[in-house]
């Protein structure tokens, strides 16, 4: 009895930080990103756009982001009345809508993702590299016993496999594209669709 | 360089497991509390006004809670119209607002703390005590450096002590709430206090 409320004070104080590290890190990144006119959210979706390229429909966004459908949707309303993305009918299968980026999130994206990658590098100086190794085991194995408890039945590593983040080549093509001095336009497919909404 | 590219690569993965574990925990949380008419943003409000009693004032929940005192008004209103909460004069200083609980939300809160403490020791069943311990001690030293990002002076300790699951006795408390026949009603000041807004 006194081992479990030992145990479960733990427990306690693990979830509370969980939340508590990414309500700090939200304001940070919010604070940040709002320098170039977005919001930490609309980041994720634009870089999801950018590493996906031309054939981005909202359900792979929602996929890669690791949210539902619906909430990508919200999002994505709230993007394209900002004038940072745009529905076109997909080149594919003109029944199917993708999602594409404005010039005006490219202009946006350049630079918020040097702040993003300066404020992140910042935040885990503290920390070696055995912890961030450390890290990312353990919150693999909460996040995927959260997402059983959603009665979803997915392996750890099925879950890796659907993360943007999890793909070894995702940082160095960020780094190359806050190198870059042109900005690339590989959504020509996007870009010649045919506007939708 | 290459070296730099992996611990980036690693950075890049905790960050983005740390809004992904949280967004999974707050889905699974929200459908559990939902059932008990709350959300989980209202449970900590609520399970902070038990934790302070009597005297809570709105900068101090939001001090506990580790938010902004705008946030936390954003919530209390809403609060508020849901009839979860009232805010009253407070005895000890007229000019002072406190909130209270009203018994709508003391008959949820039991049920929904005794379901979110099941909830978090599901999640968290998988790790070990040690692994429990390592992560508070991490996540600790990341959200102290998020909060320096914010430009505010305060060391880890200071940051602990302003974290009520950092209490000792909270775990012990809740599980004592949940075993409990009678509901206990420790907020008589507020309860005899005025009404405002």
């Amino acid at each position: 009895m006194v081992a479990n409320l030992e145990r479960d004070s733990l427990i306690l104080r693990v979830w509370s930080l969980l939340h508590r590290v990414r309500d700090v890190l939200m304001r940070c990144e919010d604070e940040r990103f709002g320098q170039y006119g977005i919001t930490s959210e609309q980041y994720g979706v634009l870089v999801t756009l950018k590493y996906i390229g031309e054939s981005a429909r909202p359900t792979d966004i929602a996929r890669w982001l690791g949210r539902s459908p619906n909430s990508v949707s919200m999002i994505l309303d709230r993007m394209a009345k900002a004038g940072l993305v745009r529905r076109v009918r997909s080149r594919k299968d003109r029944r199917e809508v993708s999602v594409v980026m404005t010039s005006k999130a490219e202009s946006a994206l350049k630079p918020a993702t040097k702040a993003g990658l300066e404020f992140i590098q910042k935040v885990m100086s503290p920390l070696l590299d055995e912890d961030l190794s450390t890290l990312v085991q353990l919150l693999e194995i909460i996040r995927h016993a959260g997402v059983q408890c959603m009665d979803q039945e997915v392996t750890i590593d099925e879950l890796r496999g659907n993360d943007i983040t999890s793909q070894r080549d995702l940082m160095k093509r960020l780094k190359q594209y806050t190198l870059s001095t042109t900005s690339r336009t590989k959504r020509q497919g996007g870009k010649k669709g045919k506007t939708t909404r």
